[in-house]
């Protein structure tokens, strides 16, 4: 049947049984696809059903759905012209895992951060009104986006305005780990006790009962009528907003959600319709473990055995977990706060172990950003573990809360540069740049797994704003040390010398730039390379003693080079007017990186040790170095 | 009286009469200083009585409150060891107008920007009780910083903790102008119709009547006692959220705030006292134009006229709300959006002009740009205007919803560069650093008025994401084109040439290069001047131009001078291997800059005409130009 769907109109005149058995079919190509070429696995096996009555009930592209975070729209992509493509899923010009407006003109709204699509959706039916047009508007929210304060914001001003838009509440209990949050728990009160609706059915017997009880009850019940009747809604919180509320609404029952669609296309104003859905539905390893196949690798479908690489190193994630548990033991003054991610940032076990000093705010990276601050005046040392991406929404909170008082906060930002297949939304390869510019800020980038340790030690000695960034994915492969050791601030490291030129490298490019010496000393360039551990405060001593010894310096980052650790290494080489020193910076260009896995866009981007090397050499060949 | 008040123990046994004579020469010092040195009036004059209340019931420093915006701490400032200095406030080296750490240890959070208070004050609170202390925590926020996104991520977060907080909800029924969101029509309706008690009242009897009806109903009426009891409280908007709500209070009445304080010591769980104040109460200029003397210059006491230096030409602003006006009569695309600022952003001609086009959001920049991003995917050309220092709170919004999808938004940025009183919280000086690392961005600033007109036209027939900045108060005071002309994507102005330097600068700096020009002559050195236009993309015509014909550059910039407009310059140079030519960054340095005058802060950092011309000349000298 699946075969048959080119576009949302081949499903128009499918009956529900037909619905049905498509969906089967859907969840059928989503497990396989995924299982093979990684991707977000559960969460649009919970929307399914609700993605089919959507595109059944309203005319997309001429109606507007907006999908909030986006790694849920699968199947909306698989319905929307790309069945046939679906296989290239995250893959090297195949189609991306969000939505993405050059994609499709069914992806109305790119996303990839949470919390933005109702703003979106209400600047989509604003323009619709001022043109004159008529189609309908509708922005899926899962709940875990709804801790967000950007979603507040425009429930608060949809609410004002009264105008038409339709915000699905996708519920499913969890952000990607179960969920926090008193919206959360409200939630979980509307769909475990359906109260609100047992009371009304109380009050309309009282009213139908006046008759029957006293004069001076009866008035009061009367007058009782028009306030409760406000009163008595279920959603209220969202009836407050100025919104209509319904449900909840079974979310795999499809006639269930295209009568709850049907009835909102005649609500004047907002409309909220809450949806309780099963993240992972209809794959059992995915409805035991949501959380696990949120973001999945490939993986073995009959077993839902994630399929491990062998032989590869801890990942950078799990030498930090484990790291803060151990300063943890000898530093009480430390707590650590995640934004929704406690497996994703490698807080669990530290959360296992110290429950009372670990805090997952939710969704909401500002306040995580200012609460640190809070507890950092009251001599706590709050390390805040945050996604590189996702930090750029706490940029004001950390120059502003944190920098301006000069408060002890670390913050940890995992999946630094290249990320891979998640693509341009997710790439972290903005942090030096902004965060180089804030003042009083410490910035580090660690070489490998034990000088992550040293870093994140160093980092709760510093009575400072103290940032440490570094890459998804595996480490070095050191052996790791048991003590850490602290830094000196600003101190770089010179792992060997060179008197041809000399690689200044940061973080996750120390090692393809030791490898690219390698390959140059192959071709008799002796390459010396300096692992700069800071981007803020330089170490204005070696760059110094490089620029002496070689006249040439090159600097390797994965992030954009416009304001990134070169542009630094230029404002020093310019305040010392040593402008006779040749520079040549290598990062990211200035554009949007897009999807591929990690290796491949490092090498397309010549970020691995063969393209540092050809740089290196073409640049300084340049000067007369001899062959 | 006042004159006895050195700390909040001083009014600790004032009787009611005291504290309420003490309130009205509070108010004199209040006007007074204001009057002659300017700065938030109305904001404070609605909350002695509530300052006064919390001092008398809460024990600071032990106890910590803190102050969101913090435009409304004068209060507590003069209660709290700084009656004596209040004559220095927001004057070099005097007061600050905002609760500064470095202050006092009554200034438990430093603020400056909206919507934080909840968070530190979660933060504070978590703190204590980690560490087994006891003291009250109490977050003072106005129902106008309520409407930012953060401030619900942190009830979200306080509610699900349950954690011993107190929330003072300073309602006043404004932000900086009037209202707006749906919150703000919810506490409306809490103060206008007290529908809730006499629900309450109303239920009360008719359970007390119970012996009196009939059995079923009875029946009914005991089962719906429970849920009743839990849905008829007011604020129930908070309660949902976890927080026991108190209020309506009148935030005029010291008893009354006191016994709702009093109250609150004994609950447990985070709690919410919604007190509502009249912005500009006492003074009757102000209360009749809460909004003009929310922040205002020096005025006339006895008539509340502002006094106006004779002869300043218009305001940035001014130019700028004009502008809007006309392009808009024959681009019926353009829609403008601000975020709580009408007046401030000189958008209220504007609005009333074309109010169907006209959104004001409230204090919500995320949510603001965003919805731009929607509007503009429809074909809207929004035009989104913000203060410099509040658009670094979407720095993320504008990285990955406008430009990553590269959709024709208009950010204009006011305010930008030094703003002189505010001082740290809201100068503006970061801006070209933060955004001209995003890809697509185009970055500009207007050398004068008629400039401002040709940016913000060419801005909206660019079909990209623009930023237009410029800086606080007048414009140079040309005479104004009333043709508006498009500019070339990248092209700079060369104003007059040079052969011995070439200074770029950049906005509000062009005029005072053009005056250290002028100086530099005298002392027999040709500086040639380049109005820079552009920060993003940069003129590299005019830079390998310069570096030709002088070999000598200087860039000048009212931005921090790390990853700002000299450093893209150096970036230039080094991409194109033209290193030999000899560059000087002026611009802030690399810490937070303090309040004062803004021409005072120029000068102090050398930004004005002299500084600029001393640095030039001794950059130059030792390259030996010639005397």
């Amino acid at each position: 049947m699946l075969d048959s769907i080119n576009g949302p109109q081949d499903i128009k005149h499918f009956s529900m049984a037909q619905l049905e058995k498509l969906a089967g079919e859907i969840r059928e190509l989503l497990i396989h696809t995924v299982a093979s070429n990684g991707g977000h696995l559960a969460p649009n096996l919970g929307v399914v059903e609700l993605t089919l009555a959507l595109h059944k009930m309203f005319d997309s592209p001429k109606d507007k759905i907006v999908w909030d975070v986006g790694h849920q729209a699968y199947v909306h992509k698989i319905l929307t012209g790309r069945r046939a493509t679906f296989s290239t899923l995250r893959s090297v010009d195949g189609i991306s895992g969000f939505p993405k407006r050059c994609e499709s003109p069914h992806d109305v709204f790119g996303a990839g951060h949470s919390s933005t699509s109702i703003s979106s959706a209400v600047g989509i039916a604003l323009a619709r009104d001022l043109s004159g047009e008529k189609y309908n508007v509708i922005a899926v929210i899962g709940d875990g986006s709804l801790t967000g304060g950007e979603a507040y914001e425009a429930l608060n001003h949809a609410g004002h305005l009264g105008i038409n838009l339709t915000v699905i509440l996708n519920d499913n209990e969890m952000s990607i780990a179960k969920n926090v949050g008193a919206i959360s728990e409200y939630l979980a009160k509307m769909r475990t006790a359906p109260t609100y609706s047992k009371v009304k059915r109380d009050i309309d017997f009282l009213l139908r009962s006046i008759p029957a009880i006293g004069d001076s009850v009866a008035k009061t019940v009367e007058r009782l009528k028009g306030s409760l009747k406000y009163l008595l809604v279920p959603g209220i919180l969202f009836e407050e907003l100025g919104f209509t509320y319904f449900g909840p609404i079974d979310g795999h029952n499809i006639p269930s959600i295209m009568e709850v669609l049907d009835k909102t296309k005649s609500i004047k104003g907002p409309v909220i319709v809450h949806i309780v859905t099963h993240k992972g539905k209809g794959y059992q390893p995915a409805e035991t473990n949501p959380d696990k196949f949120h973001g999945v690798g490939p993986f073995c479908v009959e077993t839902g055995a994630v399929i491990k690489p062998n032989g590869k190193p801890p990942a950078y994630t799990q030498i930090f977990g484990n790291a803060i548990v151990k300063l943890a033991e000898h530093n009480p003054d430390i707590v650590a706060i995640t934004a929704a991610m406690p497996d994703g940032t490698g807080l669990q076990n530290f959360a296992t172990r110290y429950p009372k000093r670990f805090f997952d705010v939710g969704i909401a990276e500002q306040h995580a950003v200012t609460m640190a601050a809070g507890l950092a005046t009251q001599g706590k040392h709050p390390i805040v573990a945050i996604y590189s991406t996702f930090m750029q929404r706490a940029y004001d909170q950390i120059l502003h809360d944190v920098c301006l008082q000069n408060l002890p906060v670390t913050f940890v930002l995992d999946r630094a540069g290249i990320v891979g297949e998640d693509g341009p939304t997710h790439h972290g390869v903005f942090d030096y740049s902004f965060l180089r510019h804030i003042p009083n800020i410490i910035v580090m980038a660690p070489k490998d797994e034990n000088e992550l340790q040293h870093m994140l030690y160093s980092a709760t000695e510093m009575n400072a704003p103290v940032a440490i960034r570094y890459p998804r994915g595996s480490g070095v492969g050191v052996n790791l040390q048991s003590e850490f050791t602290k830094l000196e601030i600003g101190k770089s490291e010179i792992l060997h010398a060179g008197k041809d030129v000399v690689l200044f490298a940061v973080g996750a490019m120390v090692e393809p730039c030791r490898q690219a010496a390698e390959l140059l000393a192959d071709k008799e360039i002796a390459a010396g390379v300096v692992n700069s551990r800071f981007i803020k405060p330089l170490d204005g001593t070696m760059i110094r003693q490089a620029a002496r010894d070689t006249g040439i310096i090159v600097t390797v980052e994965d992030n954009v080079v416009a304001g990134g650790f070169g542009s630094a290494v230029l404002e020093y080489i310019n305040s010392q007017n040593l402008n006779w020193v040749k520079i040549l910076r290598l990062g990211l260009p200035d554009k949007f990186i897009e999807h591929g896995p990690r290796s491949y866009l490092l090498h397309k981007y010549a970020l691995d040790a063969q393209g540092i090397a050809n740089n290196v050499e073409t640049f300084i060949r340049q000067f007369g170095v001899r062959k």
